[in-house]
């Protein structure tokens, strides 16, 4: 009999697959992947056993995503269309290669996912999945089995499945150690704003106090090491971080994306962490990055995010994309302090003992070491072009 | 006898300029363009003849700056290394264009600025003037006679010149209607954050009371026609929206920043109405964007902040680069609804007649127009590249 | 009963296509489109009704393929991956646009194209069609109906469909104004040499005896207009550079292309127009674009070709592209010296009136009107942020 | 006494600048490095101390510049402006570090060119002495002594130096063993074409026999180890493709060029091993390179070769690009036939053990392995969001 591993979350659709799955000949496994949502996996997986699994089993892989994926995610200022950290792009190829490991290990000959037709996801996996074991088969049961979302309550209602639907949340959500998307429902239509209950980890802006707050954050080497005066593994790092920001109501975005499968889609996520980390990151950076590699890594920046966000992580591009980022690392170590205020973040303080500031150079006071008469030639050749060009069509 | 027009702004340096000039032999005629910034440029103006100019005058070229300057800018997202909205160096070229007018109609032979050295400013006027007026001397007194900003003041007192010290302020300051910057002084150590005397239009966050605010802005064909409701043209509406954002204490800016001249300097800016217009117009964009053209425009939209922050304004390629952006911003007609929070704004909401957004399509429920079978044809297709460079590096 | 407007080459494919869509239920009206191939369009449209058709018609596209079509990409200097310029990728947005109009008189509802399921050129005309005319059916028989080559030929026999097979081509040829695509057979392995019977518009460079000429090509505002000292009308002019160059034996690429559906393809061309006349284009624009415009320009030509390759000639994207590029050509006149070897071609010399090349800042003799002194500051700060960064460096 | 470290070519200007040195105080070292220019250099070196130079040495710096220039600028494809194989632009820096190597042996405070002031070399020597020793003092007697070609003449003239001026050249040189660079002279009217003697590597391609010839390149990771069947060192497959392509009068390069300083300029090249190597090695890469990858490459290819050209050779931003193209030359291994003809050169076949081209997918025949049921399903997505855009415009 063939055997499958099924990526398994808990909720409605990987609930339903794995009674589906069975139904289509399978033996399944299903893996439920620690990435940091919350809920209790240990409680889910075990539930799977009930609905038809042969074999379940969940996997703690947050260490390793942060190591692997959500570090350099920082390295890159990750961010979609210059707004969504890639909460769950960044997750799916860790989980894809998890999926891999146990289909090794367990002899299985097939992978699924529960992912539907429209979305990102789908990609993530089967790309990565492609790139990873070419010899799998992959499954995508959801996709496949053409049911909208009423179909499947009813079909799982129909069985008596023993599905979590205590909370019957009005939103399709995807969490993790990142932040937090939030769909589908009401977020349909983008002319309404989102409503308090779509948001866990950010308070609404209008509940916090008016008192700003500063908070340090330190990196070495473009690593998060510390976080208001402590220091942090990185994990904790990012945990910290997101505590903070959160309860400053900062790490919304609501925005409109383009999908890997062509149509646009109004996404809502809440990335406290993320986004102040990178606030800072970014301004570290600019203080640290010497000019011309600066404004390349800017230029990379969004190349990096668009192959994360469109499923090409295990890429040979993204392994020499990571090298680049690497080199451009080994300086980016310091201080930057942020300001919270309600849904705001802002660096306004940053330095570091490879600062490339230079304040003999930068100032105006008689301190000055700058040789203002080097500006005049330069600005004479920075113009000749122009000026050349000018004459030129003056002539005409 | 030669006669010199000079940009002049009332300040220390273009007034200890006029009986400089003068003492090098150059009749001055000395210009106030009024852009947008504080203050009583008339008073300014007749003050420049006391101090020896034989003529001053006061242009008011704010209208012309608005079409000219900010609504390209804001079609364009336009902000240097991601952050700041170009405020001086998007006046400069104006000026610079009044002032070879300005010559041109008194027979003029020369135009002088005031800028220094290392600043930026210096260029945009001289590459803005050589490429206007290739045949007219370019003079730049505050660089050329190489006194410090106490020796400056020194050459003031000992000659007795009527400047205006009546608000000593610590900071260099230039504002238009675009926004505000603020240097020098304290704000030179980067790691010492900015002092609330350093800004004006914007109330400091901790002042805002907690209940957030939204305001909707139209906009036709990428130009600001609304804002709160209300119809307005594209100056009043940049007035309007800096007003409200401005008193919830967002469109502070504090970075370092590359100089045109290889420097890094630390900068503080504040431009409500820029960065909450360029939030809105942005996301309006994501609406109303077709996929690829969003995507290169996103690419360009640091090509054109570049080449005016480094003073290419008069140059061939913000021609074409206006071209293809004009194009772009056809269909760049809707409404945004901002939310802002002390110190915060975000995008909650949008809408437009031309929206690509297409409900059918991005649905999860019955309505679902998708085909979905088409997605798993499309993602094997796209990830043939990498599952083939997989097969064979697992060959190996 | 339904009408489909089918694109007719008078080829294996697209004749037995029309029997075929017949068989389906459809009254086939089959175009013909002559964007310059070779051979007598006439009779292969009389042979179509033969075959079926209830409707047969020639249309002569080749002035407007000219201009819509074969200039801007030599203003662009189209060439895919470096190489490829482009033939076939330009003429299939035409023949939709032809398609969608006869569609329109005849009141058919659906067009029908020849195109397999692995080349680009499915790709190109539908999604040309589907952004022309988003309520038309689009059949694609060849891709559907799942025959092999052979099969094909097979059913034209079993059927005694008068198909012209006089010359067995081992080749599947593409022809236009702007060159010539060969595919298939034994070129189909990357490490065999194309033999001499896959080329017709190139003479074999063994064949051309030694003496180089030397042909002068004239351009105005980017458009080709005199080669060889003789006044051209575009078309004339292309047709009388393919020529010339053909009979040196240059224009020929052999290369490994990535195809829109993601696999590598071996791809032989010979266009000896196209490459000649952008080889002279190219360097005319060095001599007469401004630095910025043409490093920018240079970035954009690939995302140009690129669009076009992968067939989105019908996008907002192509026509802001060439609202930048028309901004670009108005100063691309003047005249460029080519040389021609057996199998190669060169720009030897170029002249402008509006050359941005200045003697007097050129020379090494005593002309030179460049102040030196510039240099030194110039590079000075030219180097300060890597000076800077060394020195940084050298103090860890 | 002052010492200072002078790059001595032997030529007339550096032979100048010795006794110059010395007339302004300094004690002068020459150091000649062979980076494979033709000539006697121990005989050049030699006439420096003649002239006055305190110690004169020569440094054989061939394999270095392979190892360290010349492989990565192949790796890069490298090719200012698409055509100048950057062949001066990759000696300096190496010269730059010879120079400051023997200025630490010998205790100099200073080290010397014998660039003018409106060429690159002046930008390449000053920035990259700036990053590698920025304590030292860095003159440029040629630039700043202001004398004209005439006048550095008459100067040594007068003082009866040994200055070799045995063959006298109307043209100004640099050569090393990527290729050689002819300016001045007649060359300075790009309408003039060069004349015969300007070459010295390609014989003129009107003297080559008509017979074309193939030669097989072979590379294993992106390094060139075998020409014509012959295993080979790096340097002696630069060698040997040299002389190859040199007697089919392959290589030849006559462009304008934008030169740093902001002049447009007319340069000739010729650099017959450079180009044969590129043009086979871009050719393996598109065999071999992942289409992602190989799109990014091309994309940064212009950026590696502006930052060599403009002097950034020893800047961070050129390290981290080096760590991704090192990552992606891993795979680019296997052989590539070029056939040449007179003054042309084209691959023709090219084969690899780990090519991506995978013949079952590439094949017309009924050995197919593509699944052309995916097509429609990607060209459906891929074209849907102009279809949507193409339906809003048709609704207004």
């Amino acid at each position: 009999m063939r055997k499958v591993v099924l990526a398994y979350s808990g909720g409605l659709d990987t609930s339903v697959a794995i009674p589906w799955l069975a139904s289509q000949g399978y033996e399944v496994v299903a893996v439920g992947v620690d990435v940091g949502q919350p809920g209790d996996l240990g409680a889910a997986v075990a539930r799977a056993e009930t609905l038809g699994a042969v074999e379940a089993r969940a996997v703690d892989a947050r260490a390793r995503f942060v190591e692997t994926s959500l570090l350099p995610a920082l390295a890159w200022n990750g961010l979609y269309q210059g707004r969504y950290p890639l909460v769950s792009a960044l997750s799916r190829p860790l989980i894809a290669q998890v999926l891999v490991d146990v289909a090794r290990e367990t002899g299985a000959t097939a992978v699924a996912h529960g992912c539907t037709g429209k979305g990102n996801d789908q990609v993530r996996f089967e790309v990565g999945l492609g790139a990873l074991a070419p010899d799998l088969e992959v499954l995508a049961p959801v996709r496949d089995w053409g049911m909208s979302r009423e179909q499947t309550v009813a079909y799982a209602r129909e069985r008596d499945l023993p599905i979590a639907t205590t909370k019957d949340s009005p939103y399709s959500v995807d969490e993790n150690l990142w932040g937090r998307s939030i769909e589908c429902g009401a977020l349909e239509d983008p002319w309404v704003s989102p409503q308090p209950d779509a948001f866990e980890l950010t308070v609404d802006p209008a509940e916090v106090g008016a008192e700003p707050i500063e908070v340090d954050v330190r990196f070495e080497q473009g690593v998060p090491t510390g976080v208001g005066g402590e220091d942090h593994s990185p994990q904790n790092a990012i945990a910290a971080m997101g505590k903070i920001a959160g309860a400053y109501g900062f790490g919304r975005v609501d925005m409109i994306e383009d999908r890997v499968v062509g149509i646009k889609s109004r996404e809502v996520y809440e990335a406290p962490a993320a986004l102040a980390l990178i606030a800072a990151h970014a301004d570290l950076e600019s203080l640290t990055l010497e000019r011309e590699l600066a404004a390349e890594k800017r230029r990379l920046e969004p190349v990096w995010a668009d192959l994360v966000y469109k499923g090409l992580w295990f890429s040979p591009l993204r392994e020499a994309l990571d090298a680049f980022v690497a080199l451009s690392q080994r300086s980016v170590t310091g201080d930057v302090r942020l300001r919270l205020t309600p849904g705001g973040c802002q660096p306004i303080a940053r330095r570091s003992d490879v600062a490339l500031y230079d304040d003999a150079l930068a100032t105006y006071t008689d301190q000055d070491s700058f040789d203002h008469g080097d500006a005049a030639g330069f600005v004479r050749l920075w113009g000749l072009p122009t000026r050349r060009w000018a004459k030129v069509q003056n002539r005409k």
